[in-house]
C-alpha cells in the first residue's frame, strides 16, 4: 500500500503549475508551497502538471526545481517528480557511472520492479541515454560482477503467478549442490536466480528450505561484493519490504546518514509498498520510521521525506 | 486484514435466524444455507443473531448447530459462530484438558491477541467454566513448562507502543548471557518474555540482533518442548503472521491433515488479520492458502473454510 497522501478535491494541473510558478519567483523560493503541491499529487497528476508547465510558461518544471533548489531536498524533489519508469531510468544510469557506480541500486531496480515497470525503465533508459542499460552495465562491471549483473538487468521475466512444482524441486537441487560446493558463480545458480519468475524462484527457494533445512541465503556467508549482491537479489525477489526496510536501517543508522539510500527507497516506493515498508521498519527497529526520519533530517529535506510518508496533508 | 466478506446489504436478524430454523427443520439440514448466512456475518451481527434465535424459538442456536452438524464441519460452524472471547476461552480450556491437551494453542492464544482481548477471554473463561485459566494451566502443567506457561496466561501486558530503548539494551545483554549459559528456564529470560510489552520486547531483540549478530530464536537449538514453546512465544508476540502461517503450513502438509489446527486458525484469524496470513503462506508455500486447502478437504467443511478466507458471496 502506498503512503502518499492525495487530497480529496485535487487542483486543476494549470492552478497547479501556477502556484508552482509563483513559489520560484521573487527573492526566495517558496519549499512549503512546491511540497505541498508536488508531494501531495500522483504520477499522473504530476505528469499533468510538468505539461502544463511547459505550455504555459515555455520551461520545463524539473530544470526549475534544478536551478531554484539545492543540496538534499532538491534531489528529493526532483527524484520524486519524475514518472516511475524515468526515475528508474536515472537511478540506473547513475548506478553505471564512475563516482556514482552503485551495484546495489541495479540489483534493486532490477529485482523489486514489476517485469513491466522493468521493462519500461529499461524504454525510459533509451529514450533518455541513447544506449542501453544492458550495454552500459556490461562495459561498467567485470569479473564475477558482470556475470551476474547483465544476465539480471537483461531478462524480461515471467511475472505470472503460476508454478511448476516438479522444476522448483529440481532446481532447489541444482542450487543445493551448487552451495555445497561453494560454487557460487556457477552458470546454472546464475541463470536460475536471473531468468526464473519471482513466484517460480520463491517456490524454489521454499523447497530448498524444506529439503534441506535451511535457507539458501543462509548457506551465503561470504563476505565479497559478489556474495552480498546475490542475497540482495534473493531479497529483493522474495521479500522486498524487508530489503527496503534494511536499507533504510543502514542508512539512518549510520553515521551522518546516508540521505541518497533514505531519499530513493522514500521517493521510489510512496507510491507502491511504503506502508508495508513501514510496517516491517517499525518492527525491526521498535521506531515508527517517520520518527527515525525526523531525528536524523532538517528542514524542508525532512518535511518533504515526511509528506511522501503520509504525514502532514496538503 | 479480515478476509471475511460481509454483504453490502446484510439481513435482519430476524431474517437471518428465521433462515437458520428453516436450514434445520426437515427430513436434512441444509448446510449451504447455514454457511451462505453465518460465514459471511461479523462478530455483532453472529451474535445478534443467536440472541433473536434464542428469543424467538427458544433455543440456543449453539445446541441446534451442534445437533444437526457432525465432524470438522460442524467444529468449524461452532468454533465460527462464537463470540471471540468465548472461543478463546473454548480452545483453552479444550487445552488444558487431558484429552486435547496442547501448550501450543496456550502459547497462541496468550500471545497473538491484543491484552485487552486475551482478557476477555480469561473473563469468558471464568463465566463459562467457573475457575480460572491461571488456576487450570497451573494444575494441568508441571516442571519448566509449568514455569514459563503460568507467568505467559497470567500477565495482563502493557499494549502501548512506548519502548524504553535503555531497558531494552540490557536486557538484551541478561538474555544473551542466558543463552550463552544455557539456561534457557532462568527467572530473567522467563521475566522478560513473560511481562514486558510487545513492543518492549520486540525492542529487546532487535537490540539483540544488532549486538550479537543473530536473532534469539536462531539459538535455541534444543528439540524439547521447553524450547519449542519458548520460540512460538517469541514468534506469537513478534511475528504473529508467520506463527499462523507455520502453523497452517504444518497441518496442511500433515499425512491425513490435522483439521483441528486448520479450523483453529481460520475460524480466529478470518475477522482480524487472515489477509496477511495468506499473503505469507504464498510466499512460503508459492500455493495459494486457498487453492491448498480446496486440495486437502471437502465439501461442507471445505466450502465453510473457504467462504472464511474470502472465497464466494454471501
Amino acid at each position: 500500500m502506498a503512503s502518499l497522501k492525495v487530497p480529496a478535491n485535487v487542483p486543476l494541473p494549470e492552478e497547479d503549475a501556477e502556484q508552482l510558478h509563483k513559489a520560484f519567483k521573487g527573492w526566495g523560493t517558496n519549499e512549503g508551497m512546491i511540497i505541498s503541491i508536488l508531494a501531495h499529487r500522483n504520477a499522473t497528476q504530476r505528469s499533468f502538471i510538468r505539461a502544463v508547465y511547459a505550455a504555459n510558461y515555455n520551461k520545463d518544471l524539473l530544470n526549475e526545481l534544478d536551478r531554484e533548489l539545492s543540496g538534499d531536498f532538491e534531489r528529493a524533489v526532483m527524484l520524486w517528480t519524475f514518472e516511475p519508469a524515468e526515475r528508474d531510468a536515472y537511478l540506473a544510469k547513475e548506478s553505471t557511472k564512475m563516482f556514482t557506480k552503485n551495484n546495489w541500486v541495479l540489483v534493486e531496480v532490477a529485482c523489486t520492479r514489476s517485469a513491466l515497470e522493468f521493462f519500461s525503465a529499461k524504454q525510459a533508459y533509451q529514450a533518455r541515454y541513447k544506449t542501453s542499460l544492458e550495454e552500459d552495465v556490461a562495459y561498467h562491471t567485470s569479473g564475477d560482477i558482470r556475470k551476474l549483473l547483465v544476465p539480471l538487468v537483461s531478462t524480461f521475466r515471467y511475472d505470472g503467478d503460476e508454478v511448476n512444482m516438479v522444476l522448483a524441486r529440481s532446481e532447489a537441487k541444482i542450487l543445493h549442490q551448487k552451495i555445497e560446493e561453494k560454487a557460487y558463480v556457477d552458470d546454472d545458480l546464475i541463470r536460475i536466480l536471473t531468468t526464473r519468475s519471482k513466484a517460480q524462484i520463491s517456490a524454489t527457494l521454499n523447497h530448498y528450505k524444506n529439503n534441506f533445512g535451511t535457507s539458501m541465503a543462509k548457506y551465503l556467508k561470504e563476505d565479497s561484493e559478489y556474495i552480498q549482491l546475490l542475497k540482495a537479489v534473493i531479497k529483493c525477489l522474495t521479500y522486498p519490504e524487508k530489503y527496503f526496510e534494511k536499507v533504510l536501517r543502514q542508512a539512518i543508522n549510520k553515521l551522518g546518514t546516508d540521505e541518497w539510500g533514505l531519499t530513493r527507497v522514500v521517493t521510489t516506493r510512496a507510491e507502491f509498498d511504503m506502508e508495508r515498508i513501514k510496517e516491517e521498519y517499525l518492527r525491526r527497529n521498535s521506531v515508527p520510521l517517520d520518527r527515525a526520519i525526523a531525528k536524523d533530517t532538517h528542514g524542508d529535506y525532512e518535511d518533504i521525506l515526511l509528506a511522501l510518508l503520509g504525514h502532514d496533508h496538503a
